[in-house]
């Protein structure tokens, strides 16, 4: 299977093959959950979730996901041992990682908000793991990407707009709408997610209408990939600044609170200030009668959902939700993932 | 099997019919641990632990019994995540519950003690995840039942009066005398597993005697069905307030300290408090000489032990105490309550 | 297989036969990993890791090991439930030893460091363990010995000296000269690691050369039966007090820092005081220099390395370095150890 070996940082490292490769495996993988085509695909192996924040879609979806391929996934956070940083003595990356390469088929790592120094410093040191590793290595969500979380989220517009569940039907996707605002609400989200959604929809042909209030911009070099991608594909990317006119004609509604580019400041994630910041934008909350204003778009998110803030009940839990579908897809892109990368091959781990 | 995808929250919602299926199939798991009619039931399927509060002998129990079952049993806590408080923004159980559904085969839940603000409190939050689950919800214990160590125990009990190991004869206990005693000691216990018990002996058809210092009185719901049971099957239930009459014509002892009903206040489990009054009650010990008041009873007790307080190390250790086969059969009606749930069928989990 | 439902404490509690028959099996293992000849050894059956001290390389290679057996590694710690200690009510080893048994084929403990009240407190406490459980405990490091450190660091000699990877040749090190130094840094280490090695090389024929600062002797005890071991297979033992002799001739160099035999005062680890103890001596470094001195000696350690204080980047990254190779064989030594220990009979837990 392809990509074999490789490592998933960030979907714009992927050509469109190899992430369609990911996405088809994972349509199969969900039409027949259980078949023996896949349940002994990582038999006796291990792959290591590193946790620096804790997580629970992410590890329970992980773990799922090895178990149903017949390994095991190992749960670990940095707790457990002595790491070089800055202020302690400890063990390096480069040791880290080739000791665990010779234990497990697979490394996981999340690192991002508070766990971070300043912005990027997360997806810095998931590319020193991948560096040094001998096995592939997964980004569980850093301070910049959420890879599996995109897939997750295509996985679930190519259905909701395609054939339904587990018929995803990515060409519906080319030339729709996708919605990306930003939410009220006091939980100082980090960027991964969106930035992720935003590479993604892009890939995928779609146009691409980004809301936020001023002083919200995202990582500029993010954006400018989307850009990239848009031209590249003919399709539309614009910015708005205000709650409500993205909502015009959209086909999907993505709706989520994120930090300034301030929230770093001295070496500290400034929550605190951030969830007082936010507090200035009411009213940013995707309402059943804005989404009266799309040409009929369904509501996703890549969830915990904050309820109330970044979006009704009335809509989150309403016909045109895909919210829990797309978490599901966790589950089964994550195990076509796993399977692409590090079943039957390409490493020192192989049987 | 059957009672297939229900919950298990408390036995007495369960019939009796329900409660001999998960007992027959446990003994028959208990005569041959590792027959292969059981070890591929939860093949590649997963079992959620949610864990608000540790716990040494339920995680093991449980873990062990998917992994005999060809499974695997996840374990989280509540700060894997942001989930929804009185006081703060997060996750709420809608969205948990049914996510966690998307993921796993069945769902336990611990919750009681010190990460509940009122008593009942942890009885209606396991509820409320059983109501948006669309996978059996199995209480691993929360502030009012405790029904895994109640089988554990009417099974334990079934076996010493009865046929010996893995031979129980539940007809045995008809008839016969349970005292259930509170015991001194600085604990600070929840009611869940004496009221559990009580439950269950009463089910049974054995003689219920309840004895505590005055202010020790449990859940007045909880003891009202336990008189109920009684007086459906003939049997007999008293209370007393000494620490030695009880013993008399007993068959089973079960002394285990618990706190009052005003282990509440203000949203807080009082524990410092609860120690402070359980001290004035020194001298409700199970000792030899009590022992010897019985009718050649045996010593049970849902562990961890106080030893020296709630019991006599004579008595523990002694060739009349069942406890380390009433915590051993944990693991064997924790296995065939998961595979009367959640084994082949009843959730979007089949294979 | 043998040795069948021993304990392992200390390699010198092992007849030379019983850690050869480890030893052989894992370069077995290690030359056909994932062969169907050990996947099934451990289907279905659980090791329990307690870890009162946290762990990455333990933890993972024993997780990893048992899931390549075919079974399961729990993972816990103290913080899961309510122990007897000097200070509070709580469980006894009797009754936490004897349940563990019920549930799972073998026991892991760690514990040493500022787990401990003083020196040793941690291997009896693991003593006591092994007296109570009904299955194989596994010393999983204490604060006097770590046997899988010992086996994994041989093999891995064995191979470098001998016939190379997975070709272990033990006789190869008859006679070899072994440099155990202390090595400068800010981790105030416990002699576990050090103390294990001494006893296994001299175990097999290896001259040693012991050197430290004055005041940082190891236990007397292991320092004596070290030299037993030299005397009875005609090897030499010596001890140097200066950075740099002790390298003439060696074949084996292993640096490592560990604390004074004052480390714990008042039932406390001095771990701050201990590092400032250390502070003085500074130099005591493996050096590419000091290495020229040798006979073509390789580079040994058990890991987590403080690269800059103990050992030079050169020479842990070095030709000569076997630190990941021993890092590895942690995996196949516990997996050899797992099988000889726990597979197919020998304890209840028995299919």
């Amino acid at each position: 299977m392809e990509p074999h070996g490789r490592d998933l940082i960030c979907t714009q490292d992927w050509s469109p093959d190899e992430l369609r490769a990911v996405l088809d495996l994972a349509a199969e993988m969900k039409r027949d959950r259980f078949s023996d085509r896949w349940t002994s695909l990582l038999e006796h192996k291990t792959f290591l979730m590193f946790f620096f924040n804790p997580s629970v879609r992410t590890r329970l979806s992980f773990e799922a996901a090895a178990t149903e391929l017949g390994g095991h996934a190992q749960f670990m956070t940095p707790s457990a041992g002595r790491f070089k940083t800055e202020e302690q003595a400890g063990e390096t990356i480069e040791d880290a990682a080739q000791v665990m390469s010779r234990y497990v088929a697979g490394i996981g790592i999340r690192i991002l908000e508070d766990k971070v120094p300043y912005y990027g410093a997360g997806d810095e040191m998931v590319r020193q793991y991948a560096q040094w590793a001998e096995v592939p290595v997964v980004n569980m969500a850093d301070d910049r990407f959420h890879p599996c979380q995109a897939l997750a989220d295509v996985m679930g517009w190519a259905e909701w707009l395609g054939g339904g569940p587990a018929q995803p039907d990515y060409d519906a996707l080319r030339g729709k709408k996708l919605l990306l605002t930003w939410g009220s609400g006091a939980l100082a989200r980090s960027w991964c997610s969106v930035q992720a959604a935003l590479l993604i929809a892009s890939r995928f042909g779609m146009n691409v209408t980004l809301a936020h209030p001023p002083g919200y911009e995202l990582d500029a070099e993010v954006t400018g990939w989307t850009k990239d991608n848009c031209s590249a594909s003919g399709a539309a990317f614009e910015a708005v600044h205000d709650p409500e006119s993205g909502y015009e004609g959209a086909h999907v509604v993505y709706s989520r609170n994120w930090v300034t580019p301030d929230a770093y400041q001295d070496g500290q994630f400034q929550k605190q200030a951030e969830i007082e910041k936010a507090m200035a934008y009411q009213g940013w909350t995707t309402t059943a009668e804005r989404m009266a204003l799309t040409d009929d778009a369904i509501f996703t998110h890549p969830m915990p959902v904050d309820r109330g803030s970044e979006v009704t009940d009335e809509v989150a839990s309403g016909p045109r939700s895909a919210i829990y579908d797309v978490a599901e897809n966790r589950l089964h892109v994550q195990k076509a993932l796993m399977a692409c990368l590090m079943a039957a091959g390409g490493d020192r781990n192989r049987g």
